[in-house]
């Protein structure tokens, strides 16, 4: 039997690794990514890039209204994407309140109309301090919501949940996953830039990991 | 102390009388709307209108996505808009999967964003039958997971869950809720048909409260 499953691919290395640790066990998957106006589009086009590569049907969809109901140094020019590490407050700036549901809730309607019984995404351990929507309480609580949303339940799983960014880049090495093809910056330059928060933690995880980032920088960084 | 809160409102019946409902209770509401491309376009114009004879700020937000990822016969113009009542098998064309959660996570954001604690929604005791997602077990569901979908919780509530489309009636005339600027049919023209099965719902509840519908129908109807 075919086992369908809607992943939320956001073209980051968590999310990409996802995809290809699901695809090993079996899933037949329907990548699904989301435009709401991020500055790093790039992304977005890493996300494509890889679905091509796999030939997987791979949905792009808009969400403008995230960007109008709900500003962030993601999406509006006027807020600066701030430098640092994520445990910092300013790192804050950077969350766009309750996306993760939005998406969730868009990935699960294309979930029920393509008789997929399962939405994954790519929720993990390093995510819980800055992101609400990234923790184990309220994946649970959304799971049982999703199991009722619709006559036949849909299923929300995030296998990562429990794994630190080190974790993911070794089940990444273990899969083949092509991290260089992969995109992690919050600003939206054409390398990335080494130094914003997102950028710190993938080359922190990449060091925990003992693995060289084979991503382009456009400092030069240790990793 | 000002209590905000933020209602979904289609521009039918059920969230308008809603919206007086909640403004009687105290409440400064903050309206929001969603484009997802319904034939029944004139529901948003008649919310607009309310909106503005009440002076609220108002938020129409287009979600084309919904339309995109779940076809259903409310946005396609390929699948035919059923007539006769909602217990018929046939009315299931009309669900939108999954719309709700989707509307009520980006009202959730919008929420947040606003500083406003607390989200409405029109879901009454006659949806159940066919929306899984206007069940008080799904609204349950989502308010755990709204609580924990940012570090301040969010509530949801349905007050009228229990109550049917006749009781709420006769709360809108108690309140004073012009009924004949409000829209229920599915179909796109300019006068209601009275026969859809959204149309036949309405004239049933007027018919119970003992109360003649004010609104005008393309036929002769009794309500």
């Amino acid at each position: 039997m075919v086992k369908k499953a809607v992943l939320i691919l956001s073209g980051g290395m968590d999310s990409v690794t996802l995809l290809y640790h699901i695809i090993a066990e079996g899933y037949t998957v329907f990548p699904i990514s989301f435009d709401y106006g991020q500055k790093h589009r790039k992304e977005l086009e890493c996300a494509k890039q890889i679905c091509k590569d796999l030939q997987l049907v791979h949905k792009v969809v808009p969400i403008p209204a995230l960007n109008d109901l709900a500003p962030s140094s993601q999406t509006r020019k006027d807020i600066e994407v701030p430098e640092g590490k994520y445990d910092d407050d300013n790192m804050k700036q950077t969350v766009v309140p309750n996306r993760n549901m939005v998406m969730l809730s868009l990935a699960a309607s294309y979930a029920i109309s393509i008789n997929a019984g399962v939405i994954f995404y790519g929720a993990h351990a390093g995510d819980h301090t800055i992101y609400p929507d990234c923790r184990e309480t309220f994946i649970r609580a959304l799971d049982v919501a999703l199991s009722l949303c619709d006559w036949t339940p849909v299923r929300l799983k995030a296998p990562f949940v429990r794994m630190s960014k080190g974790q993911i880049v070794k089940r990444g090495i273990e899969l083949g996953v092509p991290f260089e093809k992969t995109w992690t910056c919050y600003k939206g330059e054409a390398l990335s830039c080494g130094v914003c928060g997102s950028c710190s933690e993938r080359l922190e995880a990449f060091k925990i990991a003992g693995i060289a980032d084979p991503l382009k920088y456009r400092k030069e960084v240790v990793s």
